[in-house]
This record gives structure tokens, sequence and C-alpha cells, in this order.
């Protein structure tokens, strides 16, 4: 059985991750989107919210898993008995910083690998970055992110008062 | 069954295209290294040739088929009935030109999606071009194409006498 | 009155180019679409035909010229009494040549200056070369073209009989 | 009338900053100069010192209007009903993020487009960053800001100690 | 009688900066490794701790002296009667800001000059944030830091608890 | 004593190469300036013409000399008992065709390094194609070559007729 593992922040989800998830779920018998907790920067995002986030906006899908992981990602595959890595590209700086986790990765553990999209041509421009600059201001983000989510980013930035 | 296609000139095949064929053949049920006809540039090595060395250096592998194609790399597609395309990024000038066939072809076909693998640290400089740079000098190649094809490329320039 | 100038091959024209022909339309008074007669490499497109091309697909146009230019782009704007140029751009190697192209004209002649685009999203994946790749191969070039064109585009390569 | 737009944090204005001022103010009819109030990152210089130093740098121009801002640019542009951002290039890590931010913003709002400049030969290693870094240092900053502002940034400095 | 500085945060020396050590020590007569205090980023070891690491990783080697300083790399090399900087590569990213910075330090002063090389293929991925977050993650950092350093860097991580 | 070879086409010799000469002379004992006899691409001035240009603008200078060498660089750089490269880097796409160089000689010959200068600020969109580009087409090229080579250029483009 082949499984592909999606790592990521998703801080929060957005319609680009959405596309990426989509498409590898295709590819795959079994995806993992596996939430990071990342203990460098500081998610805006809790990791319960970033996980039911993810899980609205997936839904019922059979060959889909939502879960998260701290520590390095090779040691995190392995626990799950996973060798494939996916990533999406959206650019330049994108391609040379993952093209270097992909070295080191496998340097680190032969067996594991990492495949990598590009992301869908609508998505380019976005990241979870974006959509909580846009949100901050006020505008318009249920473009950007899946459906059900957006009314949960406008109320952390309202109760924050940022 | 999951099908992936690797296309390619393959003018020779070098190491760097047997990391790839190797890696690919990993994480898929059949591999359909695909030897492009281009009508545009003309290849040192006759299709025959081309595909009679991936033949060779693959050997006896039960879910790896070579074969070859002209035209459009989508029409090849449908032909065999495959939907994921795999190819190897070695630099930022690769990504860009692999991102815009990538984005072309699922603009002509929805259906078909493209996979990437970092190549190997070991071959990052490795290119069919260079093999055939190094051939022409009398340079060593045997560390850069599979041991049973370096003969017929050193053979080749001799007849040529370039 | 302000003058831009948008010089290329046009090679055919693209729904990329003529992207970048309105919008710069409308920042101007006057939009000078300047065919360059490339003396290094042969266009497949007659000079005559790529500018028929370009007015078919502009029609009647009050401020938007179509004309021809051979020699060096600093010489022809000084003899349509013209000071900007505008340029689009569609990645990163777009971007280096571009920027060079640039800073050589801004030397030859500090009056002149380079204005640049960023293709359109749904166009960054499009070139008169992939225009021409397709209709070689019988491929759909209707969504990439502009449509009054698309059928001598064909003509030309059943002619031709590449 | 033609009005172009030019964003930025202008964190102190450069002589970078002072060239594309100065070729936007030669291509249309009024440039605004507006200055971001940025939430996420702190400047060192207040708003109301960076306004001052770009009015002190411009001197007075008919053509020029120094304005701030604070959320999010296409919000800005429709209250002053301005359709065109004029911003400068240096570097490919710049065309990234800014082909991404063009791209953002005409996807908020179709009529929104951006022009790109590129930065002149003898600023491109010039940012706001590297003055800030010269003059904590005691170093010389004349030829990298305009002559008026050196003395306050150094200024700066003392006071704060840094 | 030729002098190269090295300039970096070594924040801890790596297998990467050995290499380039090791290289550009063999093409001059001196080598300087000069040890910054950066005061914008806080370092994970001080000074006293990354200058005593390099001099382990280093050893008896006669033509290699390894310093610190404060303020411009500019004034560092005046102060040591130096006017070559050597630098590695590793990516397009480092690339332009290397490129920046090395235009910045010659127009601040003519007489100073910045030689780079490529970074070895097996470090390509190696960098001091990548060994401190694998020793944060208590995994295997033998390979990519001089032998005698690994304990001391687990041990700080050890110490602060992170 | 210090060698450093200076490879290339020099097709003529421009103002960027003499910039990289004069620098690169500065750090070494002798500088070998390396013509290459280009079998794939057919340059426009012979081999004893770009010779000629070489010594003509570098002049009696006694740390600097002209030869030409044809087959693969290696194997040229034994010939003369040098171990180190020189080159220079303009951008983003040189930076990248050079490491892939770099790291394909230094496979070939472990005793064999490449340095990088980045090309004056001057120089940056200066190449031997641009002046070819320029004198084709009568335009000015005093102010990109070495003075005395020039008419020469100028000669070579009226007798060709091109």
């Amino acid at each position: 059985m082949r499984v592909l593992v999606y790592p990521g922040s998703f801080d929060p989800v957005t319609n680009g991750h959405m596309d990426i998830i989509e498409r590898a779920a295709k590819i795959c018998d079994k995806l993992i989107v596996a939430v990071l907790v990342n203990h460098s920067k500081a998610p805006l995002f809790t990791m319960e919210e970033r996980t039911r986030f993810l899980k609205m906006a997936i839904g019922d899908r059979e060959n889909i898993e939502v879960c998260s992981f701290s520590g390095l990602l090779v040691d995190f595959m392995r626990s799950v008995n996973a060798k494939t890595i996916i990533k999406g590209l959206r650019a330049v700086s994108d391609f040379e910083y993952e093209m270097q986790m992909a070295l080191l990765n496998r340097n680190m553990d032969q067996e594991i690998d990492t495949l990598f999209m590009m992301t869908s041509i609508n998505n380019c421009f976005l990241s979870s970055s974006v959509v909580k600059e846009l949100a901050r201001n006020g505008a318009r983000i249920e473009d950007y992110v899946p459906h059900a989510i957006a009314p949960f980013i406008y109320e952390k930035f309202k109760k924050a008062g940022v």
C-alpha cells in the first residue's frame, strides 16, 4: 500500500493546500496530512484549530487522514511507516528551500524520498500569510480558503483585536 | 494500477536518468520510460540506439517498460492510459521550464498531472550534453553513464570522427 | 502625449501578447506594437504575416498602432519619438534577460526607460514557441491565440508539411 | 489624468527610492508616494519621520504627493481613485515576491495593475536595511540617501545608542 | 603576502564551513576566519564558544587564524590589512544576497574584492540552522559538524532544555 | 607560485572580461587567459583574432599570459600545472551553469577548484553577444570593449556585410 505524507504548518489551511491534497489523494492509497508542531515560530492558530480546519475542509474522505507531529519529519515518517513525502512548489524560492530539505531528509534516511507538485495556476500567489494579512484587514478571503473555514479566521482576528 | 510516465530524449541515458528511473519505479506499479522523437533538434543517437541503451541499462525489471513516442506528451499519455508524468529537477532553470510544461499539460488535459523528484546530489551536474562533451574529448565517462553503455558512446564519436 | 512601445517578434502573436497589449493600451495615450525584423533567428512567419495577424487581433483601436523595425530598439524609439518601452515578464529567466536589456538600453540612451508588467496568470506558460509546437502536432491552439489567427497558423504547418 | 502610486515602507527613503520616484514622475501626470503603516514589523523611523524625509528629499515637485496609508494597498488605491501601482525591482528575489503581490492585487481588483521598473544599476545593492546597518556602524551613508536626510539618520542611532 | 578573510557567524561551525576553510587555505598565504559579533540577531552560541569550536576544528594549521570582529566587514579588512574576502555559495538565494554585499563592499572601498567558492556537493543542504534543528530534536549531527564539536552542541540544547 | 586560469571564448574580449582580468591579476602570481577553441559553436572571430585582441587589450603585463586550448579545461589545467580556475558571474543564470561546471570539474579532478568574482556593476549587462549585436547595427561599442579593439570589430562586420 502506497502512503504519501503531506507535511506543513497549515496556519491556516488554504485553497492552495486543498489543491495539493486533492491531487495527491488521487495518486496514492492513503494520504496523511501531517500538521507540524513548530517550536521555532509561533503559529496564529492552535494545533487543535489547524487540525480541525483541515478535517472540516477535507470532510469524509476514506483515504485521507489528518494528524500532527513534532520533531523531525524523518522520525514521523518512520513512525507511520511511510517513505514518500509530497510537497507543493509555487516559486523558485520554494524550490531551493525544498530541494535542500529533500536532500537533507534523504541524507538522514536513504529510504525516504520526496515528490513535488506544482501549485495550480490559480493559487500561485496564495499562502497562509497572505490569507492572514487579508483577514487582518477585513478583506474577502472566501476565494482563498475552504468555505467552512473563513468565519473562524475572521473571528480569530476579531477576538485578538489585532 | 498506478502508471508513471518518464519522458525524455535520453540522448544518451545517464546515471542521472537511471537514478530517477530507480526511485520512480519504487513508487508505482508500472513505469513507462518514453523516448521522445524530437523533430526540432537532431539527437546524436538514433531512436533505436537510445531505446536499446535504456533497455540495456534497465535490464529485466518487471515493472519498467521502455517505449518511444512522437508528437505531444498529452496524446501519448492518453494512448497508454496514463495520467501521471514524472520528471527530475536539477536546478532553478529546470524548475521554471518544467513548471511551464506542467501547467501547459494540465491546461490541455485536466486529468494529467506531473510529479517531480530532485536529482540525487551526485548527479546534479550531470546531463546528456555533459556526457557527450566528455566523450568527444576522450575523457572518462564510466562514472556518469550505465557501465554497459559507455563503449557504444565512445564508438559513436570514433566513427563520426568528431 | 505619452507613448509606449511594445517590441517583440510576435511569431505569431499569442493571447499572452494580447493581454499585455490590452493592459498597456489603458495606461498610455498611444501604444506602438513594434514587430522586430530579427536577422539572427529565422521566424516561421514573414514580417507581413506577423504584422497582419497583430492587426487582425487588435482590430480598430484608436490608440494602438502596429509597425515593424529592424536594427536597435533605441534607434527605433528615437525615430518614433518615444521614450518608454513596455515588456511582459513571465518568469525568473525572462526577468534576468529583460533586466540586462533594460540596463543596456538606458546605458545607450539615458532618456529611454523600460516598464514591465507581469503576464496574466492564465498565460504564464504561454509563448509563441509553445503555440507553434502545439500547431505542428495538430493540437488545439484556439485557447492560446486570438480566434481569427488560429486557422492561418494551422495552414502554415500544413503547407510546410512540417 | 494618469495617476501612479508608489507604495513602500521608506524606512528611511534611499537614493534607490528616489531614482524610482524621479523616473516614475516622468511617465505620469501625478505620482503618489504612499508610506505604509506596517503593523507586522516595527519600523525604525516613525510614520511622521518617514513622511517628512520623503518630503524633504522630493522638495517642491508639482506632480508628486506624499501620503500614508494603513491596511490593504487595493483599498488605498480605490480611496485615491488610482489604478496603477509602480514598483522597483532589484533582484530575482524581489521579482518573485512582487509577482505574487501583483497577481494577488489584480485578483482582488481586476481594475488594478502593477508596473515595474528595474532599479538603476548604481542602486542595485541598496536598501533601507543596508543604510541602517551602515549608519549603526558609523559608516558614510551620504552616497546612499538624499543629502538632507543623512544627519537625521545618524542622529536616530546616536539617540537610540544602538 | 596574500591574505584571505572568511567572515561568518559560525553559529556553530559546520562541515560546510570547514570545506571552504580547507579549500581557501590552499590558495592563500594566510586565511583569517573572522567571527562576526552580530548585534541584530542573537546567536545560540557565545562568541567565545563559536571561536573555540572553530579553533578545535581547525587545529594547528600554520596559515589559518581565527578571530572575531564587530561592526562593518570593510573596517575589519582594513584593520588586518587584507583586501580579499572569501565566501561560499550554496544556492541562488545565497548568490543574490552575496552579490549585493560584494557590490556594496567594493562601493565602500574600491580596494576590497570578494571571491566565491561553490560549496562542495555533499554540503549543499547544510547550514548552521539545519544543525541546530537536528540537535534540538536529538538527531545525529556527527556527519554534519567537526567531530570534536558535536558533544558541545548536544550539551547546549540539554542545558537550555529547549 | 599561485596560478589562476581564466578560460573563455572571448569572441571578442569585452570590458567585462577586462575587469575580471585586472582584478584576478591582483590576487595571483600569474594569470593565464585561456581562449577556448570551441568546436560546437562557431565563433565570429578566429582563434588568431581573439588571441590578438586580448594581447592588445592587456598590453605588457608581466604576470598575465594569453594562450589557447581545445578539449577539456581540466586537461588544459594539468598541462600548465595550474589548479585554480577563475570565472566571472553576472546573473543567476550564469551562476547555475557555472556551479554545474565547477562541480563537474572537481569531480573529474579533485585537485582543481574554481573561484568566482561578481562582474563589476557597470558591466552587468555586457557580453560578447551584446557587443556583436551593437556592432552589427552600427551602434557605438567604444564604451563596451577595449579602445584599440573597436575598429577591428566594426571592420569584421563591414567585410562580412552582415
